[in-house]
């Protein structure tokens, strides 16, 4: 009623963040000290199965497997995770008490993660919840250790899964997946591979465009348009010729930090 | 281990913003559909006395009470709230039955309401939680309704109390007192006299300028202690000539939050 007839920086915006974030170079490495604050319960780690050969990923497992309860180290196997394969993992999952999850891998790998958090505390096929705010029950608490930079899925209140009997991807999404807790540590994204760092660096470049123009956008999500915008596009055509160096992929971590929380803030 | 070895830009650091927030000119009047989203039980109001004859805050206590379920509307009679007045206003509340506070107030309303939510938890005389993290239990809820701009208290993990045995403010400081939800309509703080205005304004210049020179500032509460400086400093001076103006009174209503999104994250 009032939105019609108030100034552009006076109508009504929401901005909302609920993943409490950790960011730093080799902070992976004391994570039981990180993670102390938090009391967490039998935990599910879901793995990237293309980083399980990983020495700082086996390391992170090995740290983790020391300091908290985790009952299970789950593979993810699929790049693209489909709503069928969300069942079947399921399927595996359903047995084990666990009551956090821990994702470690790129966007597809924390979605997974965030979509057995939704099956576990609410009944019914995968594919049932695909859509707005479908899920009746609070999901899992998920902690996601970005091993990429760009899909923002560490902040996001979004799961993308593929429907194979449609082309379009549309996820399941609502508060209930954003992640409690984010962790961004730059050495974890070392061994991303050039294509991958261009592909994710674009992605998150396309973010922060995409939230600063949209209709929906607000005077605090375009904050962290700007600045997601700033930290990748400056700094990934350097990272292409130095992929070694930490402090390029570290911008580039929080950069595309940045843009998830500016996407999901602009509507 | 490793902040000693790594480079500024790549030490350990946390960001955590738990409030969500609302902003927007006049939401105050649609309450009922802002808060749909949130499930709220039984409420109690904690409002600022002086603010108990305002005509807006009037029509958003009947609207909240029409709305939801409140089983009380509380007056805070204290500028400076101490520890004695916290434990005399938890004795009058603790027969009622209320799982969740709204505050309408500047911001020692809102350290009230936070003071409530702890006691009515955690067994124990107000004083013993002076401190940082000495309530066990979570406290209750809060929503705030700030009327000034300036104390950022509708985001901080702070409650500021007055002892009386010491000259010096030290509050009750814990995650449980961040609110959960935050809204931020210029229109309240119109009421707001010049004299309360500039010297909130200046709360939030200070709170801007010590986070940003703050030790443990770090790369993303310097973004919000920028934003904070320069919108309270560009137009706090404009609306001393201007004291009706909503647009520099939204103004500074959003830099005071990011004041303390800023301070409450850089140590």
């Amino acid at each position: 009623m009032y939105s019609d007839t108030v100034s552009e920086g006076l109508k009504l915006f929401n901005f909302k963040l609920s993943t409490d974030m950790k960011f730093g170079l080799g902070i992976y490495k004391d994570i039981a000290v990180l993670l102390a604050d938090y009391n967490f319960g039998p935990l599910c780690m879901i793995v990237d199965s293309a980083l399980l050969n990983n020495n700082k990923v086996r390391d992170l497992i090995k740290s983790l497997q020391q300091s908290l309860d985790v009952v299970t180290v789950f593979e993810n196997k699929s790049v693209e995770p489909d709503y069928d394969y969300l069942d079947s993992c399921k399927a595996e999952l359903v047995s084990l008490k666990f009551d956090s999850l821990i994702a470690i891998g790129g966007g597809s790998t924390i979605d997974l993660a965030k979509g057995i958090a939704v099956l576990m505390r609410n009944p019914g096929r995968a594919i049932s919840f695909r859509g707005w705010n479908l899920a009746k029950n609070p999901a899992l608490p998920v902690i996601a250790f970005p091993t990429t930079a760009g899909t923002g899925s560490e902040v996001t209140p979004n799961a993308v899964f593929i429907a194979k009997d449609e082309k379009r991807k549309l996820g399941i999404n609502t508060d209930y997946v954003r992640p409690q807790l984010a962790i961004l540590d730059p050495e974890l994204t070392l061994s991303c591979p050039r294509s991958v760092t261009v592909s994710s660096g674009m992605d998150a470049l396309t973010h922060a465009l995409e939230s600063f123009v949209a209709k929906n956008a607000t005077l605090t999500s375009r904050i962290f348009s700007k600045e997601a915008f700033s930290l990748v596009f400056n700094n990934l055509p350097m990272l292409l010729d130095d992929m070694g160096n930490v402090e390029l992929r570290g911008r580039l971590l929080l950069g595309s930090y940045y843009a998830g929380i500016a996407l999901m803030n602009s509507g």
